[in-house]
């Protein structure tokens, strides 16, 4: 609509901002009903790093990927990261997993019996060993734990011995390591959920440290969560560690980021750049599952939807926004907003790419480089990585 | 709180109710992070019935169980009926699945590809073959069809696929026959589902024709939904067909009945008894998952649950209430319905098991009867049976 | 991002729109907390058509005021039309109150009393009598008709109250004229409410026959609905009357159509275009509350957000969606819908409004014709409109 | 259902259970659709005192009343606490008003303009007054600020504005005074709410200190929020300050707390036992609409269903519950606590009320005595109390 004089300070944002992927992602995935496989998954760590370094080759803003452990198990976690580098990627925050062994049906750090809630503390140590061989600054902490019964077990409990286990991990962390709480309001437990809201993961963070930081994905709210809202109650109180981005109509769908809901996007990218949190420690991460449409591509569209929400974002005109909120004009505020929003940003992103160096449409460049092609006539047999491994 | 002189009137409605329990809720279950396996869960159709026979035994109300198909799939039906009927329980709704081959990916009856439709209509003209032989009365449907994106189809041409499939295998009835359209509100379809709500169900219904009836599941609704109001309205139209009953937090949860919100399940056991549903063709089905606690005794305890709304709402006053709600006395009026929902009906139940032969307490007869020791010991080796088999 | 060769085809739609503006929008509006008079309002139905006319006069597409009984009440319902003639706009749908009086209470056309049904009733021929004088062809029902406690009236005989007003009414039209019955999630009655949803508008649209339609109110759904398939379906059904715009984030907020969710009201346009719902009868209205922001602009921006979701609906390439549905390839698919959500069509909306001779920015001419000055100074004394009055 | 030695325990704890009313309650109140009077409605605060003395009277239960400044803005305070005091009654909570001045229209401490904010300051400072005056120990903080348009305000200024604000007040707190902090999902504000959630409310409570607490209205809530897991987390930080009672189907709907679900209502009871939050500094108060219903019988029933779910979670079996935890078994603990829940407590409760004097029904007591014909005979002319004064 307006031409505007801050694009060269716009671009640069463009470029250096950064978007992880999740090894995971590029692995099959479903819902309790079937998981349709898909031809070439990836079946080792390794693969899943080719693939994550397509992306990253193709949109410029996706140089690191996210392990999960242990479904991104090896014994030599040195000899991964130098794979990674080769093909121009980084290891990652480091995802732990307390929620798939027969031990935990009943919950991990918050379990009723000890034991197990040492196996699961054992785990989240073994996760920053694996932090300091790859290098990875950050531990993302997702617990499952909950009941799905009134009176299964004890809430308050529960938050005490949360509370011991993070503090055991807490100890742990080097000097230039973090630790991300993630909290989520259900599933797979259906009564309570012992990290279940923003307010629970700042809590705890809280009374941890600066070390600990929490995690806001964008799937794991109530209906109507005003999640920007959120966003920059975190970043006021310097909580905000980063973010898990996908998106949803109903639950925790796991969609590509900005798929159901663009504009809560483009706003929650704009209380990010508000509160200083673009250039920052904050982590920008994917956390998706692609179900029934190609991996590879649904990934570079995600990474593509964010940075158009960033562009957008960066486009608002802060000085004329800032003039009518002071004067209360709520028409002209939210006309500052929405002008951004509407603007196809498309042609300006095409430009950072060709800038960049890289194919003004990533998609379409990802089609003709005949990867796909390639990972289905290759990855035959074995056995292809899902969430189960 | 008060004598009642319709006692003996309400033993008897009670000791002829049904609740028919489903086979897979006898086997594993789970959410898309875990499925943890249960000693002693059945490995064959024949053991679901065994387990369902302890059901029937200790309720004395849960005479018939549900067939999942191919889950329950079996060379020869009529031995299968046979087996059942000697353990003192009847074979019963034969429940359709499309939704677990790879082909369904993008859906069945409503997948842009006729070949898959194809297949699809198929297996539900199988499922009307299957009730031949089993004697089954209800065909179950009920459809993942969905999309997850917006634009991935078209959303009309979708129902015109619908229409189409349920009119062939609506022909395919026979005069004892039903079919029983079951609507959801998402899962596993993210962005659309085909028959996401009782409207779109009764649209179909009201076309096919009287056998063709609408299920509700109490778990497959909106937030907020007053679901009374659907069974209500759905029974002064003559098309409820019946109930798949769970009880749900936040989505579809598949815990048990009643244990999320009782008083809800009683509201919707009045309006069943309100609008004449309880003595007649409507199913009340079970349909729920136990992720975590045992599954007999959880269904055991569901069977109970529905006979305590049950009974609760048969001791609603009507007389008193009529008065109260013509007056326009709306405290009054609520206070009728209260004082029923707040009468302890266990020692009614007991009684009334009793009376009709069995142990007042059907939980403690469950474990004191060995049967959970004697399956654990017994049922070792082969395959657990679960949603994928 | 394209050039478009069907770019004087959607010009020519953009050019026949037609938005209704409703009478009360323009008058004071705010929540059970407090109103907050703004200056200017109107006092008199005909101060409300001279700002209605201002609205058509910057937007060129919205030629028509919705009045509503009694707030609108005149003694000369003809005169009001060529009142409104000679400002260029025309009188539209009528929408009926029957929930401000002393007597409804506990409902109006399903209240328990007859003599309260029996007055509900006369109101809503007396709606139709001024439709004769008006020329109106719509009259549009909203019942806030409900209960707030479990037991206070019974379900299914409001029902049948309900149906026998409707028959009443509807025997009234004339051939030309429609019966458009609203649905309510909630609000103002909290347990029960009589119409909550399309199906239940439906179905006794369907009972009473062509001339009774559905209307769907974009803030009136649990959360979570999918409103665009709704919109296909009545559409599919023949069943779409026409809409009450608005947007919302929690319940039925009444905020500015496409303030919340743009991209859900493209969505809605694009199922409308589909279904042929685009040049037919549907009516498109808005029903809107400005409680904050100034109205006359506040209805323009809302007019200019329905001729956006409109332009970019219209540009969504038919052919390539149509073969990406049909191949299956779920991204593709997506990325044709979002392809036209994406471009920015205030440049093509710019000159259409050029093309028929107003100002290609509305808001700008608004603001600079004095108009909100005149009235703030003219408009003083007297009783401003409201909800009230 | 079993004979519980710690009867006298649990009757001990009914007997000094308090449950403050709210004076609004005893006035008009309605939706934004239409306030319906109702006869007998109390004219002055004295008025509502009365009223507020005969639910004592009836309940034995309710001896406090909470004030909400300017609606019960009187001369002298210290006269008003006497006028309780001789009809058996005490003040109680003071309840501040900063939402319904044509200049809260944008907000009140959170304002853009500072002159706005410091006339809201101003008026909480002079609540603290009153207190002074009352001898009440809590000031009740509810903000309807907020947002309605994306843009409209700044998130983070706004908060900065809240901090100051409260710690201004906090300042001026005497040493036994506590502010009571509360929050809201939405309404009166649609797009943001400065308070929306209890992770908010903490945050800043924290900051402030020890005086500083949290409180639950029941009724604020995003749909599917576990509420007893809040009250639960609260009680385990030492910062539950209190509850404002109610119930809701859908949105903040106001309706008699443990109407809707009566099962939420013991749940958060329990917890409240649970937490040690009982015989505490927690106050349990109502917040309530009786829209339709009468107020004072309506208040009564709600003061008996406090009662009630608390005498339900007082029998819990806490020794079987804490077995049946630790050992994992989770339909054992689900059934303790649904043992209690089932628990016809109304006999229990009806010999408390003997035994300290009062008749075992007191709706029927209330309908008996004749106060209501009493009060609509006598309390004619005047303006009937409500929320605009």
């Amino acid at each position: 609509m307006t031409s505007r004089s801050d694009a060269p300070a716009v671009k640069a944002a463009l470029k250096t901002q950064a978007v992880e992927t999740p090894s995971w992602a590029y692995g099959n995935s479903g819902t309790r009903f079937k998981v349709f496989a898909q031809p070439g998954v990836p079946r080792t760590p390794q693969e899943k790093l080719d693939d994550a370094a397509r992306v990253h080759e193709h949109t410029g803003v996706a140089p690191t990927v996210a392990l999960h452990i242990p479904w991104d198990k090896v014994d030599d976690y040195g000899a991964l990261a130098t794979y990674a580098k080769e093909r121009g990627v980084r290891l990652g925050t480091i995802n732990s997993n307390v929620f798939q062994d027969d031990d935990y049906k009943l919950g991990s750090v918050c379990h009723p019996d000890a034991a197990v809630r040492r196996k699961a503390v054992a785990h989240l140590l073994e996760c920053v060993d694996i932090m300091d061989a790859t290098g990875s600054r950050d531990l993302k902490l997702w617990f499952s734990d909950g009941t799905n019964y009134p009176g299964q077990d004890d809430i308050r409990s529960r938050q005490d011995r949360l509370a011991e286990a993070l503090a055991a991990v807490y100890e742990r962390l080097g000097d230039d390591q973090r630790m991300l709480l993630e909290y989520k309001f259900f599933e797979p437990a259906f009564y309570t959920t012992d990290v279940p809201d923003w307010g629970t993961a700042y809590a705890h963070c809280l009374k941890l440290g600066d070390k600990a930081q929490v995690v806001v994905d964008t799937g794991h709210h109530a209906p109507g969560t005003n999640i920007e809202f959120i966003v920059a109650l975190l970043l006021r109180e310097g909580k905000l560690g980063g973010f898990d981005f996908n998106s949803r109509f109903y639950a925790d769908d796991d969609l590509m980021v900005g798929a159901a809901d663009p504009f809560q996007l483009f706003r929650i990218m704009y209380e990010v750049i508000r509160g200083g949190g673009l250039a920052s420690d904050v982590a920008f991460m994917l956390d998706q599952c692609h179900n029934i449409e190609a991996k590879i591509p649904a990934i570079i569209r995600s990474v593509m939807n964010v940075q158009e929400a960033t562009a957008k974002a960066l486009l608002v005109d802060g000085t004329a926004l800032a003039e009518a909120q002071v004067s209360g004009d709520v028409l002209a505020a939210n006309a500052v907003l929405m002008d951004a929003y509407n603007t196809d940003v498309r042609p300006l992103l095409a430009e950072v790419r060709e800038e960049i160096g890289i194919d003004p449409d990533p998609i379409a460049a990802y089609h003709r480089s005949g990867w796909a092609q390639k990972i289905t006539e290759e990855r035959v047999g074995g056995t292809q990585a899902g969430w189960g491994a």
